[in-house]
């Protein structure tokens, strides 16, 4: 019982944020994200002073340290720690401690360390802690719904850029010095050119490359409203949709975008679940 | 009758993925024609080993007999063989089969082996099997409601490109090693600017050449707008009538965006008909 | 009396596009104005065989006689030739002949040659006659709705871009062989990175420059949703008045998009007027 | 009382813009904050003659002398000096005399002298002046409303540009002459790449470099729909809530977007206060 009453108290703590113990936890764990991210970027400088080397691995020591500590935690107290330790996020803070283990065994491998930048992601866990937690939820339901029309945009775009890389290459393969060199590189280009990055690292030389490259510019600067018009269609939808909710318990409707709770009884109107 | 049969079943397999046995060909066609562009793609880079020249000569063989075959196929299970022949698929599926044939008659066109590329429009064929077909649908829909204002745009881009490369050349023309040497230059340098893509392979240098850019700039990164809000209201008004359709035995409305069956009655809410 | 009706006939011909006549004459106006823009363009290539000459002079003398015979011609069937003279198509419709009489006055005169490739504005005079007319015209009246807001954005982006290019010249300006040497080119800058073109002509070199420029794009990237929502919505009022248009006749409603005409009593939705 | 009735004078002529000595007013205060940007910019430059400098030193004693009298006058004038001392403006107001006073305090400081420039942001003070005073007001209302899912988006694309970033630090890091030579380097680009600015300076060399960069600028181009959605669905709403507006008096509705007076019984509809 008494253990129950410390797992119930621990989850609280670390899982939500409601309370004050749980707010500063999340904080602190910010802090620790982002200073184990510093640390990564300021090692990749190269002109840092030797000196700086020792207490950068004690400060990775202790994070690491820090973050094992909260990965066991989070398996002790987890209602179901299988569940937990399967899910995206727990995957993520397992991955979150274990590159300075790995460096201990494979010794000299860079990539291991840089690896720890990506702790960065682990940001969106605490996400809930600021206001704007319910606006994010709003925005990936609107993005879902229109999930499979930005996907078809996405393999017409793909395609587009394969058929318009080999036709450049065709156009500009052929002359001396060209960097079309290959299919790959010329794919490469009309990706730059179609989404109007414009790196201009490869740039046409012959006239019809040109005009060929002007008519995909404009190709992708008229598409570039296909996204868009997805988007904000589907963001409309689902502002029409909050607004006509029916609360569960009076069936009244008319409830602001965003409100968790029934203006008219009280009861909650959000049935969205965290992962325990 | 027999014959009538055979000819039923196959187009059902082949111009169908309703069937387990049409999603396995269709499947296979995909396999087919990405491996075909891969094939296309790895022959263009330079440092490929030589032993690998045979087994992509003798792949080669094989796709095209397997495009041969089934293109001859689905003439001979085509309903009405003269309309497919002369659609827009039928015309690809033809020239999908062609390069290798060309390539005995005309030896060392290079183009022409290239051209097996384009066989990746043919994947749009199998888009069906997907289940972002309907999405596809109505986003093609939405935008054939707004061509002609896209148009409108269109056109008065290009109109603007062309001024705004005149008057640069007014400006830079005569400037020495100037790369706004003529006006197509000049138009290529408006194309480039106006999109916001920017490559930078020519870029003014005299101060009202500069300031030109900049005005050129904000002109385009302000009219992108346009064509990004006759889309939205486009999908928008697209979306009102989805919901309003009528069934056409109950008559009743509210109709969930993309459902094809009356969710009343059952009857098909759809009159797509595909190419046969 | 007979005079009056050879006007009539003309101004039929030449203003309007709805007869035979009318439309063969804006199609050949057409092809003189893009054959007279394709010269001047061909003038500008370097490489142009020598015997060309001769041939490029005697067809623009017969386009200016072509434009001079035109804008006579328009001046004498106007209702009122002064309002015509001095509306915005009657004075481009001048500039279109001026140039090459220019040319005799003030011999050498290069850019009065050139000047002639903005006959091509001369196409919007003969947009009535493609289908889409309609369609340009309600653009047009949804941009002019939303006129203000763009032009308040507008003036805050230039107001961000001489900001930024000012706190740039501050941060790089002191730099040896830096390309932030005054104001002017680091406004120029801003607005290369703001608009998200990016040529790469001028770009930071110091870390605090870099990360001021990273924060300018992403600036620059988010903003751009400000022109785009406010035409979305502009187009979105404008469809909802569409529909809601009221027959000045029978005074029903829920005319199509575009409609001229009542579909209930056939009489005229559309009070537009063309300048006379 | 007298002294009232002069405070009140001076606050109508320089707080507001409604009679016409206010109007002067504020047009004489916009072309000071012109000339003296001007001023700036000019200074920048380097070829300048060099008998310019002396008429632009007195040039800047006299704006400066304006600007004193300004800030003096309206924090006389104003009912509350000291909430005008502290508000944004306020501050603005001061920092726009004092760069002059600190140089003589600190020769040799150039920067001082450049702060001068950002005397432009008092030209939104005078914003009242311009027809589109509403607009802008209706446009700032509408992107705090969406400020929150804007801030979400922005803190997601920051984490994804310094994930991304870190990423291509490990694929081209290790190359010989790489630019991606650091994590704040490759954050830089990745900076560049997903805003779709492309300088140009940092281009990924390696074949899998260029495919994650084909990535990183299709994900920048589709993304770029979110803020896009979210500003056009908040002007959408906005609208209809301006439409929806209730006169506070005869408590019709149905009143013009931007209308200020209920066109019913023209008691005003609008309850914005400016700062005093």
């Amino acid at each position: 019982m008494h253990n129950q009453a410390l797992k119930r108290k621990l989850y609280v703590i670390i899982f939500e944020a409601d309370t004050p113990a749980g707010k500063l936890f999340d904080v602190t764990l910010i802090w620790c994200i982002l200073l184990s991210v510093g640390l990564v970027i300021l090692e990749s400088l190269q002109g840092l002073p030797v000196w700086l080397k020792t207490p950068f691995i004690v400060m990775e020591y202790l994070l690491t340290a820090f973050f094992t500590f909260e990965y066991i935690t989070r398996l002790y107290c987890s209602p179901k720690p299988s569940k937990y330790a399967f899910s995206a996020f727990g995957i993520i803070d397992l991955l979150a401690t274990l590159p300075l283990y790995l460096a201990f065994l494979f010794p000299g491998a860079r990539y291991l360390l840089i690896i720890r930048a990506f702790r960065l992601i682990r940001i969106f866990r605490v996400f809930k802690l600021f206001h704007f937690w319910i606006e994010g939820q709003m925005l990936l339901t609107a993005l879902r719904d229109s999930s499979k029309k930005i996907a078809v945009f996405f393999m017409f775009v793909v395609i587009l850029v394969i058929s318009i890389g080999t036709l450049m290459y065709m156009i500009e393969g052929g002359k001396p010095n060209t960097q079309f060199s290959n299919i790959p590189n010329s794919i490469y280009w009309a990706c730059v050119t179609l989404t109007t990055v414009g790196y201009g690292d490869i740039t046409p030389v012959t006239a019809l490359g040109k005009f060929l490259s002007g008519c995909v510019m404009l190709i992708g600067y008229t598409i570039i409203a296909v996204p868009t018009g997805i988007v904000s269609v589907s963001l409309m939808k689902r502002h029409e949709k909050n607004v006509a909710r029916e609360c569960p318990n009076c069936h009244r409707r008319g409830h602001d975008e965003g409100a968790q709770y029934c203006k008219y009884c009280g009861s909650s109107l959000n049935e969205m679940k965290n992962e325990k």
